[in-house]
């Protein structure tokens, strides 16, 4: 209860609010040390992926992104470490970290286990039990990717591009079997539902490119996580469900608007939208064009994307311009969706710069550490005494 | 008509279909070493911003700005100096630039009369005239600001935040006279039909924060604009119409068929728009989202935002910056609006990263400098073993 309370307090919203969303599902809590509400009439959250790759493995540049994450506003922090060991990776940034934790726990049962095809079910059930009793909040089960799917994704340009969804796929080929999470969704949950661990429903198919967005593959895939959803919620499970990926402009509201309808409007959370495929290197920009309009649309929960995006493990300085262009989205979407705590922001910044207070736009801003080293004095050298404020003051209020 | 092959050519359009809409008024050409159209059914276009402040006068500064501007693949360029010799550096500027070149002549002639509100008509005419016979192929001109605006505007948060727009208003209200170059638009266009000069109808009153977009201010003005629009085509003069600024993204739209309406579909010129004003030293950002959501809804040029608006001179990095993130919006926007040449680029790029074909990524990304130094071997350190396109390979087509 104390936890509802501090979350209703930071959303401005009743606490009745937040437990009728739990009990309809439309809003998920995400336990940790600074707990989060994630779902209908709340403010948008954004999630900061680190983690190690095979080729860069190094737990004290991984605790550096982690602490860039914390302090450059993320809500959330997941760890989608493949390299090194996970189990130890996982728990030296727990430690560190103050705010919900979240992982993909197939990559550390692939790692375990060698190859894709090699997985067992077990080996994956174990991982979840491991990372749940260490205290993961949530997790991302990529259970609603079926064989039924596996043709219908083949014949696009990219037939799978979710990590943890290729998988699956290299397992179900493999072995020509189902895929073991979607026909043992009840033990995952069981596990869930013992640790009070919130599941992701992962995307395994969502789109690598505009070519393939919305196409059959995809809207399949979603139709089994809604299936899924409603499972998970009979069995006391809280869910959200992960969404595209790659979409060009005019598909966002739809497929927003398409999944929260299909899963009886649980929490989306979306990577991306990536609005273009052209522009590596700046995918934290066509990823804030894409989660802006989906938060505006209704999603609930953004996963940033960095600049490196397409190219090579995330740094510091990546973290920070990913966490920061998440959230520009995020509260953009907000400021279209009517919620009034975050639009105020944006009156105060406006009096502050037209009253050229420099000290109080630093407060403000979404990085104050732009206006740090100006000691409160006029940082800017745009217009000098051109400045509009100067020929033409605005009138006190 | 050579110049309306060249530009067919380039926008895999008929040339009839510039010809009509240059007769119609929906399309304008800004000639150049490499002219350009803009308007309906075209690819939007991006200008950057160069030049001095009076606190950072340095031609040689400028030089690198532009030519990192025109290198990052700007469309138009143009010289918003205030300080030093303003002459002097539009022409070294021009020299070496083979982009349309547009200015606003208002700048030099405040700075040659000292106090705005000293500023003579002549002066300015004086000004446009000198800055045409240069070879400026665009101007923005002041003419939509009426002294019957300005004490709706006083009311605003940020009454006028252009800064020609400033000037304008500080001589009216001075002077306790109408906008001189409302009253005298016939003598501005004198001087356009002379040297065929695009004039960009500048939005004095464009909102500067979120709290005054889309108010009576801004839309007053606006019908002006589309007055003087009619007004300039019966002279046979080539009309822009400037835009909005800072919006919230639910307005974007909406803004942009008003003005396309009311000037019976003149090309629209955006600044921006910047859906939140909490972010400065992310602007390019922030004005990334807006432009987009504006390009498909209609909008045919964007003016860049650097990451330093709002905050100081841009830099060379920021220059680059802004044009790409632009270019980004622009191009979001325009697979939205379907214009076909513009999304194949992104299938070229999908099937190339499908392939692992990283020499073919960098040459078709929006920005190949972030694919150099990799000799074309496999430059991506996000996933090693576990790429997707390893796990699961897409088949060749």
């Amino acid at each position: 209860m104390r936890q509802i309370e501090f979350i209703a307090e930071n959303e401005g919203v009743d606490p009745d609010f937040i437990i009728n969303g739990v009990k309809n599902g439309t809003i998920v809590i995400l336990n940790g040390g600074r707990p989060c509400g994630v779902g209908k009439g709340l403010r948008t959250k954004v999630n900061a992926n680190i983690g190690t790759s095979p080729q860069r493995i190094s737990i004290k540049e991984e605790l550096k992104k982690l602490s860039q994450a914390i302090f450059s506003g993320a809500d959330t922090i997941m760890d989608l470490s493949v390299g090194g060991n996970i189990t130890k990776i996982r728990r030296m940034l727990m430690d560190d970290c103050n705010l919900p934790f979240g992982t993909v726990p197939i990559y550390q049962a692939a790692k375990s286990c060698g190859r894709p095809e090699k997985i067992t079910l077990s080996a994956i059930l174990e991982t979840i039990e491991e990372q749940a009793e260490d205290g993961v909040n949530f997790m991302t089960i990529h259970a609603g990717i079926t064989s039924n799917l596996l043709d219908i994704a083949e014949k696009r340009k990219m037939p799978v591009v979710s990590r943890g969804g290729s998988i699956i796929w290299a397992w179900m080929r493999k072995n020509k079997k189902e895929n073991p999470l979607y026909e043992n969704f009840d033990k995952v949950l069981k596990i869930a539902k013992k640790y009070d661990l919130c599941l992701s429903l992962g995307d395994s198919l969502r789109p690598g490119c505009l070519a393939d967005a919305t196409d059959e593959a995809q809207i399949g895939e979603l139709i089994n996580l809604g299936d899924l959803a409603s499972i998970a919620r009979e069995a006391g499970v809280s869910v959200m469900i992960e969404g595209p990926g790659h979409l060009p402009l005019h598909h966002i509201e739809a497929n927003v608007k398409m999944a929260k309808k299909i899963t009886h409007d649980a929490p989306l959370y979306l990577l991306g939208p990536l609005v273009t495929d052209i522009a590596p290197g700046y995918d934290h920009i066509t990823s804030a064009i894409g989660g802006a309009l989906a938060s505006w649309a209704g999603a609930d929960f953004i996963c940033y994307v960095t600049p490196t995006e397409h190219l090579g493990l995330p740094k510091e300085d990546d973290v920070k311009l990913g966490v920061i262009a998440a959230k520009i989205a995020a509260h953009a979407g907000d400021i279209a969706k009517g919620i009034q705590r975050e639009r105020q922001q944006d009156d105060k910044m406006a009096e502050a710069r037209a009253n050229l207070n420099w000290k109080e736009q630093g407060d403000i801003a979404i990085d104050p550490t732009k206006f740090w080293g100006t000691d409160g004095k006029e940082p800017c050298s745009m217009c000098g005494n051109y400045c509009v404020f100067k020929t033409v003051p605005p009138k006190k209020a």
